[in-house]
């Protein structure tokens, strides 16, 4: 038995649909191995995808619209609820779609998923800067929050990275899954959006102190150590859900997303002394116990001065200058993937870090952090930002609405 | 407790390697979920990765020599060869390799597995036709099987995905894992090889029918269902075995592998109604039974007819002009991986199949049948071949031997 599979669940109605959705996130059916089938709920006060705990894989990608209709552009949006909704429950993009409908037509769903899971599929929507730009009258609903990006030292950006109208940001545990999805969302947005740029992902930062064992990145250290996790609610609020308030209501609920493509120079820091790579970090490579402590969950004690008189962390340490305390406490949910892109034509792996975090408010969070990482990180020497994208996720969305339906209500 | 982490062999001799790599392949360890650690013994008759089943994800590269010296070329060679086992045992590519070391020098593995298990590891050694070039004495061995592709109709092969001195085809279930080990093997070489190109895969062709169900292609379609299959023993020495006699001696238990990256028109195949789908394949999407057929594992019947008179599996269908009967029985292992690598600057997916097939002897296996393809194959309207490269993968490494020992001897 391979879990709920696409094909079993196929001829299935709307009715029963939902009450699959809502067995399934309570560990209604079972899955490979007998495990949860992994079903994450589509619908709620805040989109999936952001404090759920980080999937194995990400395929990212952002749109241009190319329609210039306002009312194409909704009812796009309207069918990409429904065919989100449908793939994270693991069923098709549509009813009957890759092998059941007309055989004289092209089939509804590319056909790819048929037999897998729903692996924890979840797909979240952001709103770029230039879906405001006033092409479909939004001009005065852009949140201030979901400001330009300036422009960072060493900043070598890629215009083929960067930007985008409308992203997704499609996780699950099967790269498949997620290949799968965001296609077929980019089949049904056909002649209304194309394609701007898309970045797989794999080996997660951790956003949950549930998982066994922090993953690591691509210059070896465990990521997410110091994360906000999915478990603070508290936090949350404070530092990734927009609140009533903040700015338009349509976003209320809602987080910004920042994404940067950071190309890791893995070569030349493989050359670096572990000292002078823990140094640069501010933790301990093995473990991830941060400078003066033993385990990796310890506090940082950016005080914590050696028999020298010296900083343990040092001044220019990466855990230093990202520090909430350098920031008037401003934190940030990280909920990046390593990435591979084969090689960069001069002998080396194009390999790094898909940078994503959300934000309660960029302006006080990710730029001036970015900002100060910039200039003084020694980290950055070992760094490229060759992509890098804001969107505004809106909240989550409830029964009979679509995605995005608060921005154009 | 998750499986046999490098950090937890991390001390171990070279006598407690022996025994661990031992034990493992016959389930000594166990893994997450109480699974068998997964791994996959790396010396034997054969190299590893061509029978085995085939694993979820996988990392290829092609290396570029960059010395002339013959003897550097061979101690690299014994290097990989200590450091491919290792990994493949799930242990560092050095011992004490991440953190164990002296902390004022780099370290010598990069980090990024520490705490994965070995997650069926497989490394696999190949050379290319260039190797045999006269740089390095190897003229007079190269075996006439190492045949340089003909341009096949159609071809648009970039060179920058093609070719290469050297291959290494890393599979493992979990890719950090097989970038891992790629990058510990690129870093290795630092100064003798460098990166000519690298290919991501997720998604395999089917070459076992142990597993549950056969995984899917890009095209939304069963692939590996008429496979050679790895418990096929028989089959094997007469298709993917070189036996003694084949060719120069060295390559007696190797095998050829041909690599091609197929860009696949995806945009344009999910226009194509079912049917057409279905006859340009020769197979049912659903079920993946061949054409007059109801079950996906019932044999090719290339001479039904249907009530109209013509023939079930259409004259320019792919597993009619594939079929062995076609070809005078040759066979071959399709060992290929799905590819998704971001977009392609015109608003599409770059996405296709990374097509490892293994041959005992190209000239009458892969070479006629793509020729045949190339020209005939209704799927090719959807295809594009650009990248494209063959080598000869040695035998397997006996105990105390390095990779390519036979040929150097
Ligand atoms: C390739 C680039 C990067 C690498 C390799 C990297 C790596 C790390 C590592 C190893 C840690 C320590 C473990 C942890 O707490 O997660 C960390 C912490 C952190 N990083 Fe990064 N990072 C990168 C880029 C960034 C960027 C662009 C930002 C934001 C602008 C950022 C913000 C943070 C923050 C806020 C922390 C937690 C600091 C603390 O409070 O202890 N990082 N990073
Ligand atoms: C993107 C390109 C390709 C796609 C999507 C594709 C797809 C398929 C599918 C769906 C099948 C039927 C299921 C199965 O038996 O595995 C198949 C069979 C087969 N393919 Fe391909 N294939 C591709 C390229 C190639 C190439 C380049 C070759 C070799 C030159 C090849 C050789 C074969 C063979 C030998 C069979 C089995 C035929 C039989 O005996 O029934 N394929 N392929």
């Amino acid at each position: 038995m391979t879990g709920v599979s696409r094909r079993r669940l196929f001829g299935m109605t709307g009715g029963a649909l939902a009450i699959a959705g809502a067995g399934a996130g309570a560990g209604y059916f079972t899955g490979r191995q007998g495990e949860p089938a992994q079903v994450e709920p589509f619908r709620g006060a805040h989109q999936a995808g952001i404090t759920t705990p980080a999937q194995d894989r990400m395929h990212f990608v952002a749109f241009d619209v190319t329609t210039t209709d306002r009312g194409e552009l909704v009812d796009l949006l309207r069918e990409w609820t429904q065919a989100a909704e449908r793939m994270t429950a693991g069923l098709e993009a549509v009813e009957n779609g890759a092998v059941g409908g007309v055989a004289e037509a092209p089939p509804g769903d590319t056909g790819e998923a048929l037999d897998l899971p729903a692996s924890s599929l979840t797909l979240t929507i952001g709103f770029g800067p230039s879906l405001f730009d006033g092409r479909f009258g939004l001009a005065d609903r852009r949140p201030p929050a979901l400001a330009d990006l300036p422009h960072f030292p060493g900043d070598n950006l890629d215009p083929a990275r960067s930007g985008g109208d409308l992203c997704v940001q499609a996780c699950a545990n099967d790269p498949q899954v997620a290949v799968h999805a965001v296609r077929n969302l980019a089949r049904i947005g056909f002649g209304r959006v194309a394609v701007r740029w898309s970045q797989l992902g794999f080996g997660r930062t951790s956003t949950t102190s549930r998982s066994q064992t922090t993953p690591r990145n691509l210059f070896g250290f465990k990521d997410g150590t110091n994360n906000l996790k999915a478990e603070d609610t508290a936090e949350l609020d404070q530092h990734v859900w927009v609140q009533p308030g903040d700015g338009p209501q349509w976003m209320a609920g809602g987080s910004y997303l920042v994404a940067r493509r950071i190309r890791m120079h893995i070569e030349t820091w493989d050359r670096a002394p572990l000292t002078e790579q823990e140094a640069i970090v501010g933790r301990t490579k093995g473990s991830g116990a941060p400078h003066g402590a033993a385990e990796e969950f310890a506090p940082v004690d950016l005080k914590a001065k050696g028999s020298d008189g010296e900083p343990l962390i040092a001044d220019n340490a990466h855990i230093r200058l990202a520090a909430p305390e350098r920031h008037g406490g401003a934190r940030m949910l990280r909920r990046g993937y390593n990435f591979t892109d084969g090689s960069d034509g001069l002998g080396r792996l194009d390999a790094g870090l898909f940078f994503v975090c959300f934000n309660r408010d960029p302006r006080t969070q990710f730029i001036p952090v970015q900002n100060l990482l910039a200039k003084k990180d020694a980290m950055s020497e070992y760094l490229e930002h060759n992509g890098s994208a804001i969107f505004a996720c809106p909240p989550g969305v409830q029964p009979g609405e679509h995605w995005g339906q608060s921005l154009f209500a």
